[in-house]
């Protein structure tokens, strides 16, 4: 399915966190309404799924589709761009998280992507230290304390320990969530480190280790400072890098999010999934070659045999050759002209004696050779590739 | 390519008469600018190969997309819907516009449309009887009235004959170019008639039967109430129409435009093309019947024997099998259940019992019958379809 484009902007704010709210790509239309252009596929299929009483638990939904983004446009990030997007609603197992994971990381891998891998972290393991260990209480606090980690990134230590003593944090306090959120690592090395903090929730992702394994995943590792920007996050969150293109970002990411059902009315519906970009994930096969059809260019002596021209055309498209013709208007000179900026691979030729031979002229346009030969042989020949 | 979804208000107001002008949602971004979401493909992607002076003629491109109307969404026309275009620019030759036909014919053949057929208009002949046979001089008066044409099948005779005498035409005019533009049928029959009314645009449509001869083209009339609403078009256009579902209006539209690169710069750059809107493909396509994969559920008897099943989902799935596996806190009966909701042909089924004997156990959701075989030999079962 396919969410709206444009949904109104009190649904695409809904704990979007203010990070997103300033990007959204908001405006009034002519009925003087406040909407904004979608700027994540999630929050519209879960809106969807959230009015659907009628569907059975588990729903799997996918979607590929543009989102926009009111920001400056950089480097691999656009005002506008194109995503896929999968989402399970309506079950709280944790196996459906290691699943998205799963089908998430299968992408690449069909894709031919050998230089990929998952980084998995748990909110729920950085609220709990920010409780147990910080001593905050304020949820909200914790929250905004957390989103600290999803800026290491980008900000240097300094940036990030003045930004957060200006908003009334302990310098001392962010020190240490720096610290914790540097975890990262195989899994079992992060899940004993966590046994020695005493977190409880750390249960959680040794449960998810054993779900990974179950469904024979190794490429990944856990890394604590994955917590995503985005604030309907609940529990398991992921991404998906490129590690010979670290300089792309995330070439997908996703989580658990149980609570934007709740917030549009539907509590019982947890949900989990994963998006990702279409023009990262091209950016990152740049480096791979992907075959490509050569390209045959049928060309005519003359306007009468026009006709046969597009009669071969035909045959070839049929046949799955990447095929094309010149226009009518062309003389044969300039199609051949035509052939060789195309980057043609073969230039098949059909005049009147031609015709008459029942043969065409099949020019190898790498090595500048003719030869003529009846149409089904040159059809062989320029079907098997190179 | 993909032409950008938001355009400067100017650029999509090009030609695009006042009809469209209405439904463009148009709307002023967070800087002020006055914008427009685009409400066909074919601009953006004009306004593009006009910047674009490196490209060798003849540039084709195709794209598919969203894209927006500004309107109040009805029967088979939505707000937002998406389109898929095709465009041949940099050659004036009527075999381009062959060739678009061709092209569009194919993409319903190939969706095994039977009834699908093309309907051909020329503006210029149009263009060229209201000159001649009306006297009329004023260039845009002729488009203003050509119009009238596009309006038969909304508005009755005397709505329209009221509307364009209110706007000073004579109804006489009008009466004269109703009648012309209900020429329609066999080519020879419409060419005929033009012949007598001697036209002399009508060797253009001529040149166009022959055209379309000679790529094997049959199944389309010739139909001169077919203007297009749109005044960038020039001289031949066209419509696919699903003649079991007229109700669908056209499946896609097209003809050459050679106005609109003139207009964005480049006049001699002209252009032809086509586009066809998805949703009404899909619902023309609702009465073909489409083979869908039965579906298998890999059922688990409990919890320690979810890793095998999930390895026999992924084994299945390999295989091209559609497959599903319900979520690990589902109990047996449960899955079963859901088996049954979704429609599950087969349901595979792994226990301890089945694991020691090294087999599965094959429930038939049909029969509602069950046997015991070894996996590979399931996996056979299940994939032959039915």
């Amino acid at each position: 399915m396919e969410p709206a484009t444009i949904e109104s902007l009190s649904v695409l704010r809904a704990k979007s966190g203010t990070e997103v709210d300033k990007e959204i790509y908001a405006f009034k239309d002519k009925g003087g309404r406040d909407v904004g252009l979608r700027f994540d596929l999630t929050v519209g299929m879960t809106r969807y799924v959230c009015s659907r009483r009628d569907m059975r638990p588990p729903v799997k939904l996918a979607c590929v589709g543009g989102v926009w983004r009111y920001d400056e446009p950089q480097h691999a990030r656009y005002r506008f761009h194109t995503q896929w997007d999968i989402e399970v609603y309506g079950t709280a197992s944790i196996d459906s998280d290691a699943e998205v994971i799963d089908f998430s990381r299968s992408i690449f891998d069909r894709l031919g992507m050998s230089k990929d891998s998952v980084e998995i972290g748990d909110r729920r393991v950085i609220q709990e230290f920010i409780t147990k260990r910080l001593k905050m209480e304020s949820n909200e606090r914790a929250v905004e304390l957390m989103r600290a980690l999803d800026k290491v990134q980008k900000k240097s230590r300094t940036e990030l320990l003045k930004e957060y003593t200006e908003k009334g944090f302990e310098a001392r306090d962010l020190e240490k969530l720096l610290e914790f959120g540097g975890l990262k690592g195989a899994p079992k090395d992060v899940l004993s480190r966590l046994g020695e903090l005493k977190l409880d929730s750390a249960a959680e992702m040794g449960e998810l280790a054993d779900r990974l394994a179950a469904r024979g995943i190794k490429n990944y590792e856990y890394n604590l400072s994955i917590v995503r920007g985005i604030d309907y996050y609940t529990a398991v969150v992921f991404e998906v890098v490129d590690a010979a293109r670290k300089d792309l970002g995330s070439l997908c990411g996703g989580g658990r999010y149980d609570l934007l059902p709740k917030l549009l009315g539907r509590p019982e519906l947890s949900a989990t999934g994963a998006a990702g970009g279409i023009d990262r994930a091209a950016m990152s096969l740049e480096g791979i070659k992907a075959p490509q059809l050569p390209l045959t260019l049928v060309a005519f002596a003359s306007k009468d045999v026009f006709p046969n021209a597009l009669e071969m055309l035909a045959k070839l498209r049929s046949a799955g050759v990447r095929a094309e013709a010149p226009p009518l208007e062309r003389p044969l000179s300039k199609q051949l002209e035509d052939a060789s900026a195309m980057g043609a691979r073969w230039a098949l030729i059909i005049g009147k004696k031609e015709l008459a031979s029942g043969t065409v002229t099949l020019r190898d346009m790498r090595q500048r050779s003719e030869t003529q030969l009846p149409f089904k042989d040159a059809l062989e020949k320029v079907s098997k590739g190179d």
